[in-house]
């Protein structure tokens, strides 16, 4: 008889476990056969003696099976799907979705709600005034199909093996173990029905993988799992030492995704999504290599197809599309304020994370699940790495509804700034590329 | 504010836990504010990462304070306790309590009942008639003041910190951590009010610890224990590759502790007493080296006084002290049967454990808390490592009351035994004394 004592001491002992003590500990734990703090110790030894690909790919399968498996067979063509491991003012798949939809390959993205600094994808969505991210499972395919892209809210009882185990993992210190990472990870992706995954793996001061080394190992075992379950997986190991783009907050993002797909959009946010975007092409069979999945997609950003497509899913998910040409039908907030820089030089570091907590102050983000977001609150970086400031020029624009907490943000935003003498180089965007 | 999460995540990294976390996780742990699977990850984050001798001292002194502390003054004389980590056949509390106290040293002895292949010292001394183990406090301190000796079974709320905790890293994997098991027993003795303590850390395939090394770490770990903490503290390091003596099983044991007591007991048993007793004559100021020591008390097993200490501790609690002279008083099994070797040669090994198996089998253990223990089965071995057989000597004589178990525990006895051509020379019955 198998027993989860036995299972927690052969991976305590650095031994492999096969595919049917994984089933028995993760199916055993749904079923609650299997307490947790048998889990959280099995957890622990597996945070000090890691687990191989095979062992890592079966996990992956057996949390995707625990819960429903959507069938994305009725929507037509390869479904490649994009994940990324998160950081401050991520605004890249508002701009993925409708720029790699435009070039023909069908985006069916579902998404969720962002507990930290901002809102998640849905969140920002819902800015546009009436858009529905509820759509039934029907009328989603149908989107996909007849318009090429559509971008919902998860619905149905996904990874409920994952969910329990993260929750477990995040209150006894068991989150940062590559394989549970990576495991976790791949697990929706395959519930969520992706033929294939590009995934964007954040390093940085901003990310949770905050050195190259680590974020590389994350995304080697996350690609090894693709491998093993027969999903090609590409992923970019992409910098996170400052945000991404300018703006931090939902509606923000949302106008800085429209100018994106307008062509006028930040150098970085643009660069990355061309980049991520040309590796989804080449997953679908689209394109040959990285440099015509490039240039098509420029192409698409310039001759404003890639923005008629997030127009068209707008109106086909019942929001007013009018959007994409006048921004101010967004929320916008009451009140602006500029941070001024307090002396010269150039901006050498911004900590992401400082300034991800400076938009949650203004109210961009949820605290606990319960906090309401406040959507037309955030910031707007005016200097990032590399440029050159002098003393009274403005680092931030600060978009805020209730004064009461602008100062704590100001301040908090200040100190995410360092301005040196000497110029610092901007960070490389893409340190690597795993597939 | 101080949380589990973050007392694990130090530990996980390999810090040291200061006084304040310990007393945060042991006390809210009892007091249940500290959920079971955080305390299962901290210990298996220690099994990996260990903890320095503050940490384990500390440790130590919380789960003691953690219920009653029982306090010895009353009872004049410096209060040396015993423990063993446990073996086969350990027979060397019922002859260490009468013989030390027969040298003029106070033994106030709490014990407990066994889970395992015998039962503990409590269910042996059960089996003279009407001798009772449930003394009151002012009567178990009367009797030590007056008789030198009592050994009853431990009342009160003591260690239940470690109770708790032992009992989750028992179905957790985390059993087997240096510091953890250390600071288990040394928080019982300390909870039991010993002045000072002399360890009998058993090694070999019929103790806890296989290895010498593992058993040496061990016990140095308790030694360690009792400098910070102030209590005098001596290990003993000795043989578990064999049962210890040749009785296994309750009354079997009670029989030969009184031969022993006679002068008349198994060499290794008769030893180690002298041993582990001159060491506590040693901790309680009575001698001032292991030669004078074990001289007395050769001494008092010759004499007939150490004999006569036991008749009195009877006597004082209840019981029958004709059994010291006449052992048929005891309870005995209806039947015996001899256990033949199949072939000549040496015996070079007998496995500790597997003779446990036997006589548990024929009724003299608990498989669990429920099982009734049957006092007057078990076994005796005829022969030891060392020892010459020919085909057809007796190896051992099982005693039984049930024919149902016989075939089972021949066969367990008979694989527990190797017999070679070569003579393999005797184990060393002391390792090592660390104090």
């Amino acid at each position: 008889m198998m027993r989860a004592y036995d299972i927690i001491y052969k991976k305590r002992e650095g031994q492999k476990l096969n595919k049917e003590e994984l089933e028995f500990l993760i199916n055993g734990y749904v079923a609650e056969n299997i307490p947790d703090y048998q889990m959280s110790a099995w957890a622990m030894a597996v945070y000090f003696q890691g687990m191989d690909a095979e062992e890592t790919a079966n996990l992956t399968m057996l949390m995707a099976k625990s819960g429903d498996m959507i069938d994305l067979s009725p929507i037509k063509g390869t479904k490649v799907d994009k994940h990324s491991t998160g950081g401050v003012g991520d605004t890249t798949t508002l701009v993925l979705a409708p720029l790699v939809a435009s070039a023909g390959i069908p985006v069916a993205k579902m998404s969720g709600r962002g507990l930290g600094h901002t809102g998640g994808t849905i969140d920002k969505l819902e800015s546009i005034p009436k858009f529905n991210t509820s759509l039934s499972r029907d009328k989603f395919f149908d989107n996909v199909n007849q318009h090429g892209v559509a971008v919902v809210g998860q619905t149905g009882n996904l990874t409920p093996a994952d969910k329990k185990l993260y929750a477990l993992r995040d209150v006894t210190a068991t989150v940062e173990s590559i394989p549970l990472i990576a495991s976790s990870i791949m697990s929706k992706k395959l519930a969520g029905g992706a033929d294939a995954i590009v995934l964007d793996v954040k390093t940085g001061n901003g990310a949770f993988m905050k050195d190259l080394k680590s974020a590389k190992k994350l995304a080697e075992a996350m690609v090894e799992i693709g491998k093993e379950l027969g999903r090609d997986t590409a992923a970019y190991i992409t910098d996170m030492n400052q945000p991404l783009g300018n703006a931090v907050g939902n509606a923000l993002e949302v106008k800085e995704a429209i100018k994106t797909l307008q062509g006028k959009g930040p150098e970085d946010l643009t660069e990355l999504c061309i980049e991520l975007g040309s590796g989804m092409l080449q997953l679908a069979g689209k394109v040959k290599d990285t440099e015509e999945g490039k240039n098509i997609l420029r192409e698409k950003l310039n001759n404003g197809q890639a923005l008629a497509k997030f127009a068209e899913m707008i109106t086909a998910q019942g929001g007013n599309s009018e959007v994409v040409e006048d921004l101010s039908l967004l929320p916008t907030a009451d009140a602006t304020f500029e941070v001024k820089a307090e002396r010269s030089g150039y901006v050498s570091e911004i900590k992401a994370l400082d300034v991800g907590v400076a938009a949650m102050i203004l109210g961009a983000g949820r605290e606990n699940k319960e906090s309401k977001i406040d959507l037309a609150v955030g910031l707007e970086l005016n200097k990032k790495i590399g440029d050159q400031v002098s003393k009274g020029d403005t680092l931030a624009i600060l978009h805020y509804n209730n004064k009461k907490n602008l100062e704590e943000a100001k301040q908090k935003l200040l100190k995410a700034f360092t301005i040196t003498e000497a110029k610092k180089e901007k960070n490389k965007l893409i340190y690597e590329i795993i597939k």
